[in-house]
């Protein structure tokens, strides 16, 4: 059935807590009225012809016609030579921009206040290309591959993303004094397209430099863009900082309109099924996708629910310091964003 | 001349604020009748035969003779192709371990409360081996090498060095989800290692987890070893919860007894010469010496003459809050030190 207005989004709900989770965001979504509805799909790992690893093509087929994915959390493989669902994913779709804002919430306190950063991490190579080779007995290599292409592609993304958000600075971070050649094209790239962009400040920092920086005041910080695995780190550390994977939001960017957007928290198998999870990593990934659409009311009521709900104190889930059920924070949710209406 | 009973060390004032904060050491040590004496040497890198890169004859001798050197901050070189002092000496000396205590400073408040960890960084190789090439026009590739050698070496020197130390746990991180045959080998070895030292509790985490949770409580942990990059990274960071490079020291540790202790902040330009440093990094560099020379009283004495003198607040340099010159700075831990006989 095709609703006037109404786009598909396909939905990977995932493993553990992930159901749940996503329940929670389909129920807000539809308090909110907004015009999505859900295909949805799971993911699992399966070997194609030639022992190649890949996605299911259902929900392959369901990511490339409907161009826009949310997924919760995905368990890590166990079985040695499995891949990583989420960097298949990440590939499957080419999805070259991990971008993943960290934005203090009132009322849930950390050492730190007013954070308001972006990551955006290269998402595609780098120390990523699973390239490795033992020389001799004893000595082994790992390759980082760094593109121009690459680079190019995702400094450009930082600076437009920096001038669509509002954003006034973007900061390149890498170890050129190191990896001469290598974050050397990178940190290029990015002051090549900075000259394109005169209305964001830029400036380039190493990543120890980063690091120290970021845990003495966070606050200097803007939109930050980086290699694949400096993403990685930076991304978590700054997650850390306004309170942990479960209240940060991730999207996953790719060319055409194609992205994926997650909670890069974990299953939480402990907890699975018992109706405990905390959905708002997911939801505001949720949120980040509805801007993405171009659905910046419904994302921006949403949003606000989320965060009055967690400043008001009074229905949390037990990670944010309260003891209300999952389903009893989402419902506190869908009851502001109506009233919000 | 030749004291009894007095070990000769190696001092390297380094540039800009080095020569005044080395003094300032000096001073410290004069008071605390430390039987120390100093042999200064300069360093600057010359280039030897075939284009080589090496430090002066005059250093690298008094090195080998004495084994035991200090370090002042050396300036970042300027020119194309000239290497990093830092990572020269390191090199020349086979300076396998580097590692930085992280202790929270009280009277010195940060964010963060009862800090008290070490970073063990390998020093040798991984991210920074110097190998890349162009593959073709825009294609880089860096190598990061990891032998069984070092890492086994590294690996050995955590466990010695918690025991040695009084500490109960030692974390090992990696990305072996990802890089699986480079930082496979390093936790391989790490495993290793931990089944000889049973009474030492061994865990193993991702430098992404580390990080998010490093920000979120340090008090978890205590020594943490790693490959090179991550531990350029986590140190920083680490310095930076308990209050910068001007507060944290750093030992560079070889084999039969070789150590280059030094102060890893910058060279500050902008204050240097004008009695305005603060030589807290360098000093407690030297008291990590002195504990590494077998002196432990002479350590704990300046230590505990540094920390109170911070911890009373009435005599601070700029930096650490004050308004004391580090002439002052440097008399009243003389004067402690002193005291404290
Ligand atoms: C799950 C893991 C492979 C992944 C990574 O290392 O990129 C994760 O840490 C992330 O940040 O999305
Ligand atoms: C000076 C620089 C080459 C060095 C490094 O990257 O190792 C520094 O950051 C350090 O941590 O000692």
């Amino acid at each position: 059935t095709i609703v006037q207005g109404v786009q598909t989004v396909t939905i990977i709900p995932g493993d553990g807590i992930g159901p749940e989770i996503s329940t929670a965001v389909m129920n807000i979504f539809e308090a909110a009225q907004v015009p999505v509805q859900w295909e949805e799909r799971n993911v699992t790992a399966i070997q194609g012809p030639g022992g190649k690893w890949m996605i299911p093509p259902n929900a392959k087929e369901s990511m490339d016609k409907n161009k826009i994915g949310l997924k919760g959390p995905l368990k890590t493989p166990v079985a040695a030579g499995h891949p990583s669902m989420n960097l298949l994913l990440r590939k499957t779709f080419d999805l070259y921009a991990n971008v993943r804002p960290c934005v203090s919430i009132e009322g849930y306190e950390t050492p730190y206040t007013d954070v308001d950063l972006v990551t955006i991490r290269e998402n595609t190579e780098g120390e990523y290309s699973g390239i490795e080779h033992v020389i001799v007995e004893g000595v082994v290599q790992s390759i980082k591959l760094i593109t121009e292409d690459a680079s190019q592609r995702i400094a450009e993304y930082a600076f437009e993303y920096a001038r669509n958000n509002q954003r006034s600075s973007v900061t390149a971070v890498h170890k050129a004094n190191i990896m001469r050649m290598s974050d050397g094209l990178f940190l290029r790239k990015c002051r090549e397209a900075a000259e394109n962009y005169k209305d964001i400040k830029f400036t380039e920092m190493y990543l120890d430099t980063v690091c120290l920086n970021m845990v003495q005041d966070p606050k200097q910080f803007d939109v930050l863009v980086m290699p694949n695995l400096y993403g990685d780190i930076l991304s978590d550390l700054c997650a850390g900082l306004i309170g942990g994977l479960g209240v940060t939001p991730s999207g996953n960017i790719g060319t055409n309109g194609v992205a994926i957007f997650e909670s890069v928290h974990g299953t939480a198998p402990d907890i699975a099924g018992a109706d405990l999870a905390n959905p708002t990593a997911l939801l505001l990934s949720a949120v980040m996708m509805l801007r993405h659409m171009g659905l910046h009311d419904h994302a921006q009521r949403i949003q606000t629910a989320c965060f009055n709900t967690i400043q008001d104190k009074r229905v949390l889930t037990k990670d944010l310091g309260g003891n209300a059920k999952c389903s009893e924070f989402t419902a506190a949710i869908c009851e502001r964003v109506q009233d919000l209406d």
